[in-house]
Protein backbone atom coordinates (compact mmCIF):
# COMPACT_ATOMS: atom_id res chain seq x y z
CA UNK A 1 0.00 0.00 0.00
CA UNK A 2 1.24 3.31 -1.14
CA UNK A 3 1.43 5.73 2.23
CA UNK A 4 1.59 8.86 0.15
CA UNK A 5 -0.94 9.64 -2.56
CA UNK A 6 -1.61 12.95 -4.25
CA UNK A 7 -3.97 13.87 -6.77
CA UNK A 8 -5.17 16.72 -8.54
CA UNK A 9 -8.36 17.60 -10.15
CA UNK A 10 -7.72 19.22 -13.17
CA UNK A 11 -10.80 21.27 -15.02
CA UNK A 12 -13.45 23.62 -14.92
CA UNK A 13 -15.79 25.88 -12.56
CA UNK A 14 -17.53 22.71 -12.27
CA UNK A 15 -14.52 20.94 -10.58
CA UNK A 16 -13.87 24.41 -8.67
CA UNK A 17 -17.28 23.75 -7.03
CA UNK A 18 -19.23 26.80 -8.37
CA UNK A 19 -22.21 27.45 -6.86
CA UNK A 20 -21.58 24.72 -3.42
CA UNK A 21 -22.13 26.64 -0.16
CA UNK A 22 -20.58 23.70 1.73
CA UNK A 23 -17.24 24.61 -0.44
CA UNK A 24 -16.83 20.78 -0.96
CA UNK A 25 -17.67 19.90 -4.56
CA UNK A 26 -17.25 16.89 -5.84
CA UNK A 27 -13.95 16.28 -5.38
CA UNK A 28 -13.54 17.36 -1.76
CA UNK A 29 -16.55 15.30 -1.24
CA UNK A 30 -14.79 12.26 -2.75
CA UNK A 31 -11.51 13.57 -1.24
CA UNK A 32 -13.52 13.26 2.40
CA UNK A 33 -14.49 10.24 1.90
CA UNK A 34 -11.25 8.60 1.28
CA UNK A 35 -9.61 10.15 4.20
CA UNK A 36 -12.72 8.77 6.30
CA UNK A 37 -11.43 5.10 5.06
CA UNK A 38 -7.85 6.21 6.19
CA UNK A 39 -6.37 6.45 2.82
CA UNK A 40 -3.29 8.78 2.98
CA UNK A 41 -4.62 11.24 0.46
CA UNK A 42 -3.23 14.75 -0.15
CA UNK A 43 -5.68 16.43 -2.70
CA UNK A 44 -5.13 19.55 -4.87
CA UNK A 45 -8.26 21.20 -7.05
CA UNK A 46 -7.20 22.45 -9.62
CA UNK A 47 -10.87 23.44 -11.27
CA UNK A 48 -10.88 26.75 -12.39
CA UNK A 49 -13.98 29.00 -13.88
CA UNK A 50 -14.60 29.78 -17.44
CA UNK A 51 -12.02 27.00 -19.06
CA UNK A 52 -12.17 25.47 -21.81
CA UNK A 53 -9.74 22.30 -22.29
CA UNK A 54 -7.47 25.18 -24.82
CA UNK A 55 -7.59 27.22 -21.55
CA UNK A 56 -6.02 23.89 -19.38
CA UNK A 57 -3.52 23.02 -21.60
CA UNK A 58 -1.79 26.10 -21.09
CA UNK A 59 -1.45 25.86 -17.23
CA UNK A 60 -2.38 22.13 -15.65
CA UNK A 61 1.07 20.10 -16.14
CA UNK A 62 3.40 23.45 -14.53
CA UNK A 63 0.61 23.40 -11.85
CA UNK A 64 0.46 20.00 -11.50
CA UNK A 65 4.17 19.33 -11.40
CA UNK A 66 4.39 21.46 -8.18
CA UNK A 67 2.09 19.21 -6.62
CA UNK A 68 3.14 16.01 -7.39
CA UNK A 69 6.58 15.79 -6.71
CA UNK A 70 8.81 12.83 -7.33
CA UNK A 71 8.78 9.90 -4.56
CA UNK A 72 4.89 10.01 -4.25
CA UNK A 73 1.98 8.05 -5.37
CA UNK A 74 0.57 10.31 -7.69
CA UNK A 75 -2.90 11.12 -9.82
CA UNK A 76 -4.71 13.56 -11.53
CA UNK A 77 -8.62 13.35 -12.56
CA UNK A 78 -10.07 15.69 -15.44
CA UNK A 79 -13.35 17.23 -15.96
CA UNK A 80 -14.00 19.56 -18.67
CA UNK A 81 -16.09 20.08 -21.39
CA UNK A 82 -18.84 22.39 -20.68
CA UNK A 83 -16.94 25.82 -21.74
CA UNK A 84 -15.65 23.73 -25.01
CA UNK A 85 -18.98 23.29 -25.90
CA UNK A 86 -20.18 27.20 -25.13
CA UNK A 87 -21.20 28.40 -28.50
CA UNK A 88 -19.83 32.33 -29.69
CA UNK A 89 -20.05 33.50 -32.99
CA UNK A 90 -22.42 30.28 -33.95
CA UNK A 91 -18.87 28.07 -32.99
CA UNK A 92 -18.11 26.46 -29.78
CA UNK A 93 -15.31 27.80 -27.93
CA UNK A 94 -13.55 24.89 -28.45
CA UNK A 95 -14.34 22.75 -31.30
CA UNK A 96 -15.07 19.35 -30.75
CA UNK A 97 -11.90 17.71 -32.78
CA UNK A 98 -9.35 20.09 -30.74
CA UNK A 99 -11.39 19.21 -27.48
CA UNK A 100 -10.68 15.09 -28.38
CA UNK A 101 -7.04 16.39 -29.30
CA UNK A 102 -6.21 17.96 -26.35
CA UNK A 103 -7.77 15.35 -24.24
CA UNK A 104 -5.60 13.09 -25.88
CA UNK A 105 -2.64 14.81 -25.23
CA UNK A 106 -3.85 14.95 -21.62
CA UNK A 107 -3.27 11.72 -21.19
CA UNK A 108 -0.28 11.30 -23.13
CA UNK A 109 1.74 13.85 -21.10
CA UNK A 110 -0.11 12.48 -17.91
CA UNK A 111 1.22 9.08 -18.78
CA UNK A 112 4.89 10.34 -20.06
CA UNK A 113 4.97 11.74 -16.03
CA UNK A 114 4.19 8.23 -14.35
CA UNK A 115 0.75 9.67 -13.23
CA UNK A 116 -2.18 7.72 -12.98
CA UNK A 117 -5.37 9.20 -15.07
CA UNK A 118 -9.02 9.40 -14.93
CA UNK A 119 -11.59 11.42 -16.76
CA UNK A 120 -14.65 12.01 -14.93
CA UNK A 121 -17.54 13.29 -17.77
CA UNK A 122 -18.91 16.87 -17.73
CA UNK A 123 -22.66 16.88 -15.97
CA UNK A 124 -25.74 18.84 -17.65
CA UNK A 125 -26.81 22.45 -17.64
CA UNK A 126 -30.47 24.00 -18.36
CA UNK A 127 -29.88 23.97 -21.87
CA UNK A 128 -30.86 21.40 -24.24
CA UNK A 129 -29.19 22.32 -27.32
CA UNK A 130 -26.06 22.61 -25.25
CA UNK A 131 -26.50 19.42 -23.13
CA UNK A 132 -26.97 17.74 -27.00
CA UNK A 133 -23.42 18.72 -28.26
CA UNK A 134 -22.16 17.66 -24.69
CA UNK A 135 -23.37 14.27 -25.47
CA UNK A 136 -21.48 14.47 -28.63
CA UNK A 137 -18.41 15.00 -26.68
CA UNK A 138 -19.04 12.28 -23.72
CA UNK A 139 -19.46 10.13 -26.64
CA UNK A 140 -16.10 10.74 -27.77
CA UNK A 141 -14.43 11.26 -24.27
CA UNK A 142 -15.59 7.95 -23.39
CA UNK A 143 -14.19 6.39 -26.56
CA UNK A 144 -10.85 7.93 -26.19
CA UNK A 145 -10.60 6.70 -22.38
CA UNK A 146 -11.72 3.52 -23.87
CA UNK A 147 -8.87 3.16 -26.10
CA UNK A 148 -6.12 4.55 -24.28
CA UNK A 149 -7.23 1.97 -21.12
CA UNK A 150 -8.28 5.11 -18.78
CA UNK A 151 -11.10 4.92 -16.69
CA UNK A 152 -14.11 7.84 -18.11
CA UNK A 153 -16.68 8.17 -15.34
CA UNK A 154 -20.27 8.52 -16.96
CA UNK A 155 -22.24 11.66 -15.06
CA UNK A 156 -24.16 13.43 -18.18
CA UNK A 157 -26.77 11.01 -18.72
CA UNK A 158 -27.36 10.19 -14.71
CA UNK A 159 -27.68 13.44 -14.04
CA UNK A 160 -29.86 14.27 -16.70
CA UNK A 161 -32.27 12.05 -15.14
CA UNK A 162 -31.80 13.31 -11.55
CA UNK A 163 -34.26 15.45 -9.80
CA UNK A 164 -31.86 17.15 -7.54
CA UNK A 165 -29.15 17.86 -9.86
CA UNK A 166 -32.13 19.78 -12.28
CA UNK A 167 -33.77 20.90 -9.77
CA UNK A 168 -30.75 22.76 -8.44
CA UNK A 169 -28.97 24.27 -11.41
CA UNK A 170 -32.52 25.64 -12.23
CA UNK A 171 -32.27 27.66 -8.82
CA UNK A 172 -28.86 28.80 -9.70
CA UNK A 173 -27.76 30.10 -12.83
CA UNK A 174 -28.36 27.11 -14.95
CA UNK A 175 -25.15 25.63 -14.48
CA UNK A 176 -23.91 25.35 -11.14
CA UNK A 177 -26.13 23.60 -8.02
CA UNK A 178 -25.66 23.98 -4.69
CA UNK A 179 -24.44 21.10 -2.37
CA UNK A 180 -26.92 18.91 -2.45
CA UNK A 181 -26.65 18.23 -6.26
CA UNK A 182 -22.69 18.09 -6.17
CA UNK A 183 -23.12 15.63 -3.16
CA UNK A 184 -24.99 13.19 -5.96
CA UNK A 185 -22.62 13.94 -8.58
CA UNK A 186 -20.11 12.69 -5.55
CA UNK A 187 -22.52 9.41 -5.41
CA UNK A 188 -22.38 8.75 -8.84
CA UNK A 189 -18.57 9.02 -9.46
CA UNK A 190 -18.05 7.48 -6.07
CA UNK A 191 -17.78 3.52 -7.34
CA UNK A 192 -15.30 4.19 -10.50
CA UNK A 193 -13.39 6.38 -8.06
CA UNK A 194 -13.29 3.89 -5.80
CA UNK A 195 -12.10 1.23 -8.37
CA UNK A 196 -9.97 3.66 -9.83
CA UNK A 197 -7.99 4.37 -6.30
CA UNK A 198 -7.95 0.83 -5.03
CA UNK A 199 -6.63 -0.02 -8.21
CA UNK A 200 -3.81 2.18 -8.89
CA UNK A 201 -2.79 3.12 -5.57
CA UNK A 202 -3.26 -0.57 -3.61
CA UNK A 203 -4.99 0.54 -1.18
CA UNK A 204 -8.68 -1.49 0.31
CA UNK B 1 -21.57 45.38 -3.25
CA UNK B 2 -19.53 43.53 -5.47
CA UNK B 3 -21.87 40.80 -7.26
CA UNK B 4 -18.09 38.36 -8.52
CA UNK B 5 -15.92 38.18 -6.15
CA UNK B 6 -13.18 35.71 -6.11
CA UNK B 7 -10.18 34.83 -3.75
CA UNK B 8 -6.86 33.23 -4.23
CA UNK B 9 -5.73 31.28 -0.50
CA UNK B 10 -1.48 30.91 -1.38
CA UNK B 11 0.34 29.12 1.04
CA UNK B 12 1.82 25.43 2.11
CA UNK B 13 -0.25 22.12 3.16
CA UNK B 14 -1.91 24.21 6.29
CA UNK B 15 -3.47 26.44 3.57
CA UNK B 16 -3.92 22.93 1.88
CA UNK B 17 -5.31 21.54 5.12
CA UNK B 18 -3.36 18.65 5.23
CA UNK B 19 -4.75 16.36 7.66
CA UNK B 20 -8.31 17.68 7.44
CA UNK B 21 -10.07 14.49 7.08
CA UNK B 22 -13.46 17.11 5.91
CA UNK B 23 -11.56 18.42 3.26
CA UNK B 24 -11.80 21.54 4.18
CA UNK B 25 -9.19 23.15 6.46
CA UNK B 26 -9.63 26.54 7.32
CA UNK B 27 -9.83 28.22 3.65
CA UNK B 28 -12.84 25.85 2.62
CA UNK B 29 -14.61 26.77 6.21
CA UNK B 30 -14.16 30.53 5.68
CA UNK B 31 -15.25 30.21 2.12
CA UNK B 32 -18.34 28.01 3.10
CA UNK B 33 -19.57 30.82 5.99
CA UNK B 34 -19.29 33.49 3.17
CA UNK B 35 -20.87 31.81 1.13
CA UNK B 36 -23.90 30.67 3.88
CA UNK B 37 -24.44 34.12 4.60
CA UNK B 38 -24.83 34.87 0.21
CA UNK B 39 -21.56 36.26 -0.41
CA UNK B 40 -20.50 35.87 -3.78
CA UNK B 41 -17.67 34.22 -3.86
CA UNK B 42 -15.87 32.11 -5.75
CA UNK B 43 -12.97 30.75 -4.02
CA UNK B 44 -9.56 29.03 -5.20
CA UNK B 45 -7.04 26.88 -2.55
CA UNK B 46 -3.46 27.59 -3.67
CA UNK B 47 -1.71 25.80 -0.57
CA UNK B 48 1.20 23.17 -1.31
CA UNK B 49 2.95 21.04 0.90
CA UNK B 50 6.57 21.02 2.16
CA UNK B 51 6.56 25.22 0.19
CA UNK B 52 8.53 27.70 1.59
CA UNK B 53 8.21 31.35 0.41
CA UNK B 54 10.92 30.51 -2.30
CA UNK B 55 8.80 27.98 -3.74
CA UNK B 56 5.37 30.30 -3.29
CA UNK B 57 7.55 33.45 -5.09
CA UNK B 58 8.39 31.04 -8.13
CA UNK B 59 4.43 30.21 -8.63
CA UNK B 60 1.66 32.70 -7.09
CA UNK B 61 1.14 34.99 -9.44
CA UNK B 62 1.20 33.25 -11.98
CA UNK B 63 -1.57 30.73 -10.79
CA UNK B 64 -3.54 33.53 -9.33
CA UNK B 65 -3.51 36.13 -12.32
CA UNK B 66 -5.38 32.52 -14.29
CA UNK B 67 -8.03 33.17 -11.66
CA UNK B 68 -8.50 36.45 -11.34
CA UNK B 69 -9.54 37.92 -14.38
CA UNK B 70 -10.21 41.67 -15.19
CA UNK B 71 -13.33 42.39 -13.83
CA UNK B 72 -14.16 40.74 -10.60
CA UNK B 73 -13.07 42.01 -7.51
CA UNK B 74 -10.51 40.05 -6.58
CA UNK B 75 -8.03 38.80 -3.27
CA UNK B 76 -5.58 37.24 -2.35
CA UNK B 77 -5.09 35.68 1.22
CA UNK B 78 -1.07 34.27 2.10
CA UNK B 79 -0.15 32.13 5.02
CA UNK B 80 3.01 30.54 5.44
CA UNK B 81 6.25 30.25 7.45
CA UNK B 82 6.36 26.86 8.74
CA UNK B 83 8.57 25.51 6.18
CA UNK B 84 10.65 28.55 6.14
CA UNK B 85 12.02 28.36 9.79
CA UNK B 86 12.21 24.55 9.41
CA UNK B 87 16.11 23.48 9.61
CA UNK B 88 18.24 21.79 7.49
CA UNK B 89 22.03 21.43 7.87
CA UNK B 90 20.87 23.75 10.83
CA UNK B 91 20.66 26.58 8.78
CA UNK B 92 16.53 27.62 8.38
CA UNK B 93 15.28 26.56 5.13
CA UNK B 94 14.65 30.33 3.88
CA UNK B 95 16.55 32.70 6.61
CA UNK B 96 14.20 34.98 8.01
CA UNK B 97 15.02 38.17 5.99
CA UNK B 98 14.71 36.58 2.95
CA UNK B 99 11.09 35.32 4.47
CA UNK B 100 10.33 39.08 5.01
CA UNK B 101 11.85 40.42 1.69
CA UNK B 102 9.04 37.81 0.24
CA UNK B 103 6.25 39.01 2.23
CA UNK B 104 6.94 42.44 1.08
CA UNK B 105 7.00 41.45 -2.67
CA UNK B 106 4.07 39.77 -2.68
CA UNK B 107 2.24 42.41 -1.04
CA UNK B 108 3.68 44.95 -3.58
CA UNK B 109 3.12 42.67 -6.31
CA UNK B 110 -0.69 42.22 -5.38
CA UNK B 111 -1.02 45.91 -4.86
CA UNK B 112 0.24 46.53 -8.33
CA UNK B 113 -2.23 43.62 -9.81
CA UNK B 114 -5.45 45.59 -7.82
CA UNK B 115 -5.39 42.64 -5.67
CA UNK B 116 -6.76 42.81 -1.71
CA UNK B 117 -4.53 41.43 0.47
CA UNK B 118 -4.50 39.79 3.56
CA UNK B 119 -2.30 37.54 5.69
CA UNK B 120 -2.26 35.09 8.18
CA UNK B 121 -0.40 33.75 10.60
CA UNK B 122 1.17 30.75 10.72
CA UNK B 123 -0.37 27.83 13.76
CA UNK B 124 2.15 26.57 15.98
CA UNK B 125 3.78 23.03 15.63
CA UNK B 126 4.75 20.30 18.33
CA UNK B 127 8.29 21.21 18.51
CA UNK B 128 9.31 24.10 21.00
CA UNK B 129 12.29 25.16 18.72
CA UNK B 130 10.45 25.21 16.13
CA UNK B 131 7.74 26.94 17.70
CA UNK B 132 10.49 30.22 18.99
CA UNK B 133 11.40 30.39 15.62
CA UNK B 134 8.21 30.87 14.36
CA UNK B 135 7.32 33.44 16.80
CA UNK B 136 10.33 35.69 16.09
CA UNK B 137 9.28 35.33 11.72
CA UNK B 138 5.39 36.25 13.25
CA UNK B 139 6.26 39.05 14.78
CA UNK B 140 8.41 40.54 11.75
CA UNK B 141 5.47 39.87 9.62
CA UNK B 142 2.94 41.48 11.61
CA UNK B 143 5.11 44.99 11.53
CA UNK B 144 5.64 44.29 7.73
CA UNK B 145 1.78 44.00 7.34
CA UNK B 146 1.52 47.41 9.66
CA UNK B 147 3.57 48.93 7.71
CA UNK B 148 2.01 48.08 4.55
CA UNK B 149 -1.54 48.64 5.90
CA UNK B 150 -2.45 45.28 5.14
CA UNK B 151 -4.53 42.80 7.74
CA UNK B 152 -2.70 40.28 9.71
CA UNK B 153 -4.73 37.54 11.24
CA UNK B 154 -2.69 36.27 14.52
CA UNK B 155 -2.73 32.50 15.12
CA UNK B 156 0.14 31.19 16.71
CA UNK B 157 -0.61 32.38 19.81
CA UNK B 158 -4.11 31.39 20.70
CA UNK B 159 -3.21 28.09 18.93
CA UNK B 160 -0.78 27.65 21.35
CA UNK B 161 -3.02 27.85 24.04
CA UNK B 162 -5.79 25.76 22.30
CA UNK B 163 -6.06 22.25 23.58
CA UNK B 164 -8.22 20.90 20.29
CA UNK B 165 -5.17 22.10 18.39
CA UNK B 166 -2.89 20.74 20.72
CA UNK B 167 -4.50 17.27 20.86
CA UNK B 168 -4.98 17.15 17.35
CA UNK B 169 -1.57 18.03 16.19
CA UNK B 170 0.24 15.64 18.58
CA UNK B 171 -2.41 13.21 17.55
CA UNK B 172 -0.82 13.27 13.76
CA UNK B 173 1.80 14.20 12.42
CA UNK B 174 2.92 16.78 14.85
CA UNK B 175 2.19 19.40 12.40
CA UNK B 176 -1.09 18.93 10.78
CA UNK B 177 -4.15 18.93 12.77
CA UNK B 178 -7.58 16.89 12.12
CA UNK B 179 -10.95 18.69 11.60
CA UNK B 180 -11.87 19.92 14.46
CA UNK B 181 -8.00 21.89 15.01
CA UNK B 182 -8.81 23.46 11.66
CA UNK B 183 -11.91 24.41 12.66
CA UNK B 184 -10.61 26.02 15.38
CA UNK B 185 -8.11 27.61 12.98
CA UNK B 186 -11.24 29.17 10.90
CA UNK B 187 -12.77 30.75 14.46
CA UNK B 188 -9.78 32.14 15.54
CA UNK B 189 -9.55 34.01 11.88
CA UNK B 190 -13.56 34.32 11.33
CA UNK B 191 -13.69 37.87 12.86
CA UNK B 192 -10.18 39.45 11.11
CA UNK B 193 -11.25 37.45 7.74
CA UNK B 194 -14.93 38.83 8.01
CA UNK B 195 -14.04 42.71 8.85
CA UNK B 196 -11.56 42.31 5.59
CA UNK B 197 -13.90 41.02 3.67
CA UNK B 198 -16.63 43.81 4.49
CA UNK B 199 -14.09 46.66 3.61
CA UNK B 200 -12.48 45.08 0.65
CA UNK B 201 -15.46 44.22 -0.67
CA UNK B 202 -18.54 46.01 0.17
CA UNK B 203 -20.45 43.47 1.53
CA UNK B 204 -22.62 43.42 4.75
Amino acid sequence: MMSDIRICFVGDSLVAGVGDRTALGWPGRLAARAQAVGWPLTWYNLGIRRETSADIAARWEAECARRLPAGVAAGVVFAFGANDTVLEDGRPRVEPEKSVANLVAFLDTAADRGWHRLVVSPPPNIDPEHNARLAELDARFAAVCAAADVGYLRALEPLSADVVWQREIAAGDGYHPDGAAYERYADLLSPGWNHWFTTAFGVV
